[in-house]
């Protein structure tokens, strides 16, 4: 028997249009060169109606993808609504990423039209070559449209202004695309990953809950994610739903930029990676910031170390973990402590909330033995981190790598992890880092997130290398601060109460700095391509 | 462009599995003749096992239609689980139905079994020689049978204990059926209304949002409302999702026993209609109890006075109006002040807080005139509220009166509204008992709540009654509070600074007793009735 509701679509128009009717009058406000920007939702709107007359004007079909290469500013925000809004599929390229998987990636998506803010025009104009099937770039900016060899080229504010604000939101299909990303793998091209209204819509609700962001009327919500990386996190959608004043901090905010932002509008929610966490933690040593208006900051991305949870705790700040992946739209998990663990210490609670947390609601996990078999969520066993759920990539835009990324309806992470009988993730190693010695697994990630911990420890990369007799050992590879001096035998005797025995690195190694990906994660595999030649202490004597 | 997101359903068996993944140590009690009823929903999932194989075992089919004659108790939560997720259908039949309604409903449903309360089965009884479907009843209770003329008779526990634990939920369709209730009108049949799974699950994820009841793991919530009337506001199915302590007051709660039970569990959330509130105060009038826990009231049903709002603000705890019908599943706005309002006085944010509030994410809201155009939401316009969503009706269930209940994909409330520039809703009048004074709205909602709050007054009514000069004219009907008197002249000197001066009532009887319908709302049409010889005070001269 069917139920007898309405078949009202969850989509972004939605959002919009809310946003529209309700909160009219809130601000959204965006850092430029010559200081704060400010408008209103009604003036956001009238601008996405003018953006989507100006889509239909220059031949942008329905379903069809546009791209965006751009800083968090308000005009990325009005192509994060009006884009999908309108019936298209919005394309955010990482400006970070490697010119020619940027290349790729365009031209994979079919990229009709490219929106630039105008200081990346220089990086974008190095890439145009490349790009078939582009038919005209946007220049976004205050100014006169920049000397460029980019054509077609026409000035947002110019199609802007000649386009009607007259627009009538069409009802689309919850399941139509509303945006696309692309993973930025080590290895290969990247894989393109098709967002659903539906699933951004939800992901966004599920944030309003209070066991997970808690977003608001009454929030002041800063989006420092970059909006070209996994949609920001979700933060514009979930912001203009609730009619939260928003704050965009535009080009490369420094993290004095960052502290002065909160401080001056007090920004209740902040979300960052753990580098721009510490980035704050560093402008505050310097200088001091009154940042108590915060009192949710998400932070993900990479593993937060409990160091780093402690630190913002210590400024009355509560960082609260929380761990997804592109293809999880992405937020998948989030670390709070719950009712049972109300008295606990606080060292306690930080025990959990450095853990990457249980799954936000419609969110499955399960972890997957190398014998294809679920194992028990028993916070021992270690195995692929599988999820599944609405807002969960289905395959990979035409892909062949789909076939494999799939187990019986679950998207195999290539997390390696566990889950505690609470339900708490906690990753410990990406697949391809796992480092398994004498049979048994250590976790890279936890030795890193131990190692960052020691005071004179800037930064930590632990890899596997082989061992003649446990297969493999961990080496741990440490840049100190800068000016700083610390020995081998003052990490192994700082490790000593904080990890198991044999989990202790069999040699330490000071280096100038630690190799990156483009998206600034730790590239695990030029380490051990560093040091494949690399021999044991022991192996030596 | 289709997204390539998971087509992952939203449905109650979701809701119940994450329950028992995350959340099998959270209590669920209950009070009962014999104490509380405690147990865990690890405890709730394995009975809900058993009760999916119950129902097997008793032929119920996919998609049929299985009756509740019951209190709010851990077993009704039981079926608000067990039967949806096994893909059956809960009707929940409100035993506060005149007779004939409740034989006409379960007819009408075609209910196959039908659970009932031990303490109930004597109501049931009489009815069950008109119930034509029904295949047997289920004797909920922890005594043996009663003895009764119901049959085939079995017992609850008898079932579950012979049934196994071993149960795997089935995927269902998000749109199937998952609930049904039927509206309780004061003319003709009442009306069926078939929830889905998807509609349920959406409202209840909304509930959690930090601008709704911001329900969360933390909370304790204790359903008040009768699980026989609109899913108890979804709260059974929003406190499951979040994992919270539920508390379940069992067969008729007195208002002693509510204020016992929050104080004793230290409950934070509990909803119910104004008379259950207002005798809340008047328990505490008698003796002193703590209800310090309570951080968020949801109350509606019936309009909220002001008058209740500022008595609950002087105890500290926070009355949230809610508006929705049997047609709204039924949460569909709720009364917040706004962040624009944080500076007003409390009089002043009461006054917001009396309205019906804003509409919940994802649901429309607009108001009509009699021409069937939309009305612009200035807080002057009166007309229809229409609304729209997901989990508004989109059909009565096998209903020819369907066609008259909407209006291009709205469904047309019944209620008569204005929406102000900020998006608050504030109701009148059921469209029925408007009265039309010169041409001019009166709202009858707004004169009563304004005469309740006379200290003299334990109960009042207002309807129009034809005029000769101004075609309609407002009458008063006043029950006075036990042992006090109130004059005619003092009611209309307490309203004078309080509406308008043509809204003052033509006349003010004193009566011992309002008429009721079935679910204790004012039966207008029955006063009109009897007041229908009446001649004004200015005729009669």
């Amino acid at each position: 028997m069917r139920g007898l509701m309405m078949d009202y679509p969850l989509t972004i128009t939605h959002i919009l249009d809310r946003a529209r009717r309700l909160f009219r009058d809130k601000p959204v406000l965006t850092r430029t060169a010559s200081g704060m920007h400010r408008y209103t939702y009604g003036d956001l709107y009238r601008r996405v109606c003018r953006l989507a007359n100006a889509l239909t004007a220059l031949g942008v079909c329905d379903g069809e993808r546009v791209g965006s290469f751009a800083w968090n500013t308000y005009r990325h925000l009005e192509l994060y609504l009006g884009i999908p809004s309108s019936g298209r599929v919005l394309h955010t390229l990482n400006i970070r990423l490697f010119p020619e998987q940027i290349g790729f990636i365009v031209n994979h998506a079919e990229d009709a039209l490219i929106f630039v803010d105008d200081s990346l025009v220089p990086a974008l104009e190095a890439l145009a070559p490349q790009l078939k099937c582009v038919r005209g770039y946007v220049v976004m900016g205050d100014g006169p449209l920049p000397k460029t060899s980019l054509a077609p080229l026409y000035r947002y504010e110019d199609l802007l202004a000649a386009a009607s604000e007259d627009y009538d939101l069409p009802r689309l299909d919850e399941n139509n695309a509303a945006g696309m990303c692309y993973t930025s793998g080590t290895t290969g091209n990247p894989k393109g990953v098709a967002y659903s209204h539906r699933a951004l819509t939800l992901q966004s609700l599920a944030q309003c809950s209070a066991d997970a962001f808690g977003l608001c009327e009454s929030d002041v919500v800063m989006s420092v994610v970059p909006m070209f990386q996994a949609n920001a996190w979700g933060l514009p959608y979930t912001a203009t739903l609730v009619g939260a004043t928003q704050i965009y901090p535009g080009a490369q905010p420094t993290p004095q930029d960052i502290c002065e932002l909160v401080q001056e509008h007090k920004i209740s929610v902040t979300a960052g990676v753990p580098t721009v966490l510490l980035g704050m933690l560093g402008a505050l040593e310097q200088k001091s910031y009154d940042l108590s208006s915060l009192r949710c900051v998400p932070c993900g991305g990479s593993a937060v170390p409990e160091s780093l949870l402690a630190r913002f705790d210590q400024l009355g700040i509560r960082v609260v973990q929380a761990w997804g992946m592109t293809e999880t739209s992405p937020l998948a998990t989030l670390s709070k402590p719950r009712s049972s663990m109300v008295s606990w210490s606080a060292e306690q609670q930080r025990l959990v909330r450095a853990k990457q947390g249980m799954s936000m609601p419609f969110v499955e996990m399960r972890i997957v033995g190398d014998d294809g078999k679920e194992l028990p969520q028993d916070g021992k066993s270690v195995g692929e981190l599988q999820v599944r759920g609405p807002w969960i990539v289905a395959e990979y835009y035409n892909d062949p790598r789909s076939a494999a990324a799939f187990q019986d309806g679950w998207f195999k992470t290539g997390d390696i992890a566990t889950i505690d009988p609470d339900g708490y993730l906690q990753i410990t190693d990406r697949a391809k880092d796992v480092i398994k010695s004498g049979g048994e697994w250590i976790s890279s990630v936890e030795l890193e997130n131990a190692i960052i911990g020691h005071p004179q420890v800037l930064e930590a990369a632990v890899i596997g290398l082989p061992h003649e007799r446990w297969q493999e050992r961990p080496l741990a590879c440490v840049v100190p601060r800068p000016g700083q001096q610390v020995s081998r035998a003052e990490i192994l005797k700082f490790l000593a109460d904080k990890v198991a025995k044999w989990w202790l690195p069999e040699d330490v190694v000071f280096v100038e700095s630690i190799p990156k990906t483009s998206v600034g994660k730790i590239a695990k595999r030029d380490l051990r391509e560093q040091f494949k030649d690399y021999h044991w202490p022991s192996e030596k004597a």
